[in-house]
């Protein structure tokens, strides 16, 4: 199946679905959006010119916004969807509702047409369960924003058919991005089951007294976050000569936390319905203008750090 | 004890001694720098000439290079330390060799200058333990290079009286750091230590066929690494709305990888002494020029992500 020029469904237009219109449009394909919410449905209108707004004012729009108007269809009407290709699924995580979508998209779509689910919740084996054609069913993890993060996780699952996830995979690069293919289904996905590891370690540190979030956030940015953007894990590894590593790794690796159980401190935010900056109490306190500051300041870092990472692509350095 | 203006000794004049003899004296400090060994000693007059006019090509000199020759003291007698009040030891990452050096500082400075160790394999707890005034001791870790990071983690030994390191905590401010200060000693530091736990769960993935080194490092690149100069961990998590984390990690963290051994991969790798870029052979291999393109692209984003940091400074956010 070809890729370029072929339409694209969206189904859900929540803050990501939204987005990712607005990613599909700018990558040059005509987009189909759908959502069975009228509410949803129509507030997503705002969101996406909001967007594409935003996408401009990046410098990362080619042609006017106007321009992008023939190219998109906003409908609660699955039927819609008949001559797309690809239809990706990015509603609420919630299973019932994902596999009542399924039955909607299925019923209205080409039985080649591909299906990819937006999830970080429920492995993709599990989604698949519910489909008439399984082997066309694969996962497409977006990073949000979704125009300014090149990252991409495609994943298989257990009846996928390979070649379905290869096509995607290959399409994602026509969308700027620098995807990954993982053959297996994995709960939690990479970069999310390797962060899984570091909270575990950091809320045992923080618990034992050893470090605070914010010396544990300073090291972070200031450490990691120095070569984090360019090298990756193991590149970096590489790059500072490898060979000590296996002496630190027969001391530390016995001393790391290996804990089940939920950090007591994540147990006191959910009893206190913490949800961070978005109601001024989490990890961390936040008045309504340092609130508002971060959010600022994360709009426009994406921005930066996604033109500072442009200045080194991978392919210019293997 | 005042901090602006007293005499910075370093001990040690390889990679990182050399790079942080440059910090210090673009920080305005008189520097008085010691090696005794006469090959390393010939060597680091050019490498610190060498930091300074990356410093300068930097755009993070003031004034010129010329003008900090009278600020510099380069010798191989340890007498010259006596009006020192803050010594930085950087020599070897061998116990025997510091304990001497600790002896030759210890017999030349005044009873209440600081001794601080680059070290970041052994505790300070048990380098401590060799000084005649271990109260005075304590670790300043670095990272490299060292003027072009804002990462600094001061951690006290059992015996450090914690005003010293609070007054290393103030001055390294005046560096331009944002440093830590851990109050109990931890084997592997902060950035580290969180690093481990991800290389343990990394190479697990690896080994199980769910995602390959390029796939994992992707992962970090475009997706950690969009957040994490900015953020850190903790208050990206309070960004993401936090309290979805609860039922992931109830999902996640019994099935993190919880070994003890070193990763076969990394036993092969010290097998075949592969030493990453250095020797082209490691977790990836490289051509000569491709160990040339990454070196470069290193030293010069660096200074890019510094720059860009420097624009989301924590004072401004909270």
């Amino acid at each position: 199946m070809e890729t370029r020029n072929i339409r694209v469904g969206v189904v859900g237009l929540g803050l990501m679905g939204s987005s990712i219109v607005a990613s599909l449009l700018i990558a040059g394909h005509d987009v189909v959006a759908i959502s069975p919410l009228p509410d949803e449905l129509d507030a997503s209108a705002n969101r996406i010119q909001s967007h594409l707004s935003h996408i401009e004012a990046s410098g990362l729009l080619n042609g006017s916004k106007e321009g992008y108007r023939e190219h998109f269809t906003l409908s609660a009407d699955y039927r819609q969807l008949a001559d797309c290709g690809l239809v990706l699924e990015c509603v609420t995580e919630v299973s019932e509702i994902k596999k009542s979508v399924y039955r909607q998209i299925e019923g209205n779509i080409h039985p080649e047409a591909i299906i990819a689910t937006n999830t970080s919740a429920i492995p993709i084996s599990v989604l698949q369960k519910s489909l008439r054609h399984p082997e066309r069913f694969l996962g497409a993890h977006w990073a949000e924003p979704s125009y300014l993060t090149r990252f991409m996780e495609i994943t298989c699952g257990e009846k996928t058919v390979l070649k379905h996830a290869e096509w995607l995979f290959e399409l994602a690069h026509e969308w700027g991005k620098e995807p990954t293919l993982l053959k297996k289904d994995l709960r939690g996905f990479v970069t999310n089951r390797l962060m899984y590891a570091v909270y575990r370690e950091a809320f045992h540190l923080e618990k034992e007294g050893v470090a605070s979030f914010e010396d544990m956030d300073k090291a972070f940015r200031y450490d990691a976050g120095s070569w984090m953007t360019l090298m990756g894990v193991f590149r970096r590894m590489d790059f500072t000569g490898l060979s000590d590593y296996e002496e630190i790794f027969k001391n530390v690796f016995p001393k790391l936390c290996n804990d089940k159980e939920i950090p007591g401190i994540m147990q006191i935010m959910v009893r206190d319905k913490a949800k961070g900056t978005q109601n001024l109490h989490g990890l961390y306190s936040y008045t309504e203008e340092e609130a508002r500051k971060w959010d600022e300041a994360f709009a426009r870092f994406n921005t930066d750090i996604y033109k500072l990472a442009a200045q080194y692509p991978l392919n210019k350095l293997i």
